[in-house]
């Protein structure tokens, strides 16, 4: 039997246990929503229960794996394995999730930031195959990055590295991040960005013609509801689209002045709005890079099919 | 006798080449400046001609020397030792010049960005020491970083990452850099800039109490002008070193936020405007970073005492 490897995901509303292939499909899965209303005791003992019952619905012995990776939103300490600081999860403040899970196990268990793990996987199993260095981007409710150095997670100091979304790509900006400041990334771009920037928009006396409900209230605008706008031309939309598009294009542009990787990698639900909106972050970027690309910078967007969270976390356990 | 190595910084308006020793002290250095009016083969003829005098001055054949290590200003392809561009010098676009400066010499010749070359002189001989990560930028004509990742200078695809100069830290600016963008961290805080932020202060109504001669050209404001506007409290003067503080301190933190270094070490002239700009600097980085920094970061001055450019080309042979 070819080897399987188990990931865990831990999001805001649901928890995802799967085992993979080696060639990072996925075998199996379970989904739970039970951890959010529990406290730190409460999501170790569900995913724990749940690995065991992976392991033991596909015929498997704990030994069967290298290991289990999990991964987790926020700010991550990866040596450690703990949650510094996480806005997914209430509490977990500095708490050191991986030795909890561990010590209910006896293969290695090991605990990274979501975006990294999935960084991980799509240059293990995705787009970023074969490349020495890489950098992957997921836009989505919010933004961040996984750096590839030399075909490892490059993490730094803190294992902090890669908050791409907290760089600051228009200080004058009137947008705030929930970080604090203004101007970042994620403040301009990300999903929690699109309800201020369709406001702004209608504030300057623009004229959508999506249908919004009655009661419908700005926190509502999503992704999809722009999906909708952009399918029907809505030019509000349209231009929020453009907007976020273009912030990450500078951001882009950035990284590639700091880190000139061969390869950068979109994911994350925001791409869903397709061409329209990945044009925008390549022209932003090739318009502000021009003359000072020396070798191609490949922009593409995930090839991961299916859960990438999942599988991001279950690449943690490859090496 | 202690083991030696051998730099040659290739500037714009000189060039250095000496021999250090294993502490980075310098122990010999020629000046030349006759590189200037030549072509790119008078380059190579005169640094040629000019390591084999110091080479022979201080009772050494070549065969005592590990190798020689060149900096030079501009993008440079490390790999293949070829300057891509540089605006130091008129010509040498795509020069061989490492190639052409082996064929005179048996022992190994090594070219990089003279910014990667005084990072990896900083991680060697000075701040940098015992640290696995840092990141080092230099603020002077131009803005550049060097970027340290597991004790070995990070390069990325073509050899030119670390342009930190690049970045663009505020889209909505006024001020155009060489490159053609507006708002990246040279066009607002580099030697460059300061003509261009000094005339925008005066056009806003600001008054300076700076002498300056009749027939005075805003072309001619630079960092020393500036020091001395500084000491005599010109209230133009210290805008202008705040705001380059101001936009260095957001592309510092930025850089923190993608690479989570534990030291940047700062470097090149205008960090001779001291205390009252360096602090401009760290408070813009610590007021954005704020409950970001879960583990020490140290913003500190470079170490290298003397010549940081060739200290540095000479480091490029340690290894």
């Amino acid at each position: 039997m070819s080897k399987l490897y188990c990931g865990v995901d831990i999001g805001g509303t649901k928890c995802s246990i799967a085992l993979i292939d080696a060639h990072g499909k996925i075998i199996d899965k379970i989904y739970t929503c039970a951890h959010i209303v529990g406290n730190e005791g409460d999501l170790v003992s569900c995913v724990t229960q749940n690995i065991r019952d992976i392991i033991r619905r596909n015929g498997l012995h704990e030994s069967d794996l290298p290991g289990i990776g999990m991964g987790c939103a926020g700010h991550i300490r990866f040596r450690d394995g703990v949650i510094i600081t996480t806005s997914n999860l209430n509490g977990f403040k500095n708490y050191p999730l991986r030795d909890k899970v561990q010590s209910n196990f006896r293969i290695p268990v090991y605990l990274d930031n979501d975006t990294n793990a999935q960084a991980l996987g799509e240059h293990r199993f995705g787009a970023g195959r074969g490349f020495d260095e890489m950098v992957f981007i997921t836009i989505s409710t919010g933004i961040g990055a996984g750096i590839i150095i030399n075909k490892q997670l490059y993490r730094g100091m803190t294992g902090t590295a890669g908050e791409f979304g907290h760089t600051i790509v228009d200080p004058r900006s009137e947008l705030t991040c929930t970080c604090g400041n203004r101007g970042c990334v994620m403040a301009c771009a990300c999903g929690m960005a699109l309800p201020h920037l369709f406001e702004q928009k209608l504030r300057e006396g623009k004229k959508s013609i999506l249908e919004l409900p009655p009661g419908f209230e700005f926190r509502e605008i999503n992704g999809e509801i722009l999906k909708k706008g952009l399918d029907m031309d809505d030019p509000v939309s349209k231009e929020v689209i453009l907007d976020s598009g273009y912030y990450v294009g500078i951001g882009i542009y950035n990284l590639f002045q700091v880190l000139n990787p061969p390869l950068i990698v979109l994911g994350g639900g925001l791409t869903n709005w397709g061409d329209f909106y990945i044009q925008k972050i390549k022209s932003t970027f090739y318009d502000l890079a021009r003359d000072m690309i020396f070798d191609p910078v490949k922009i593409t967007l995930s090839e991961i099919i299916g859960d990438a969270g999942v599988i991001g976390a279950a690449a943690l356990t490859l090496d």
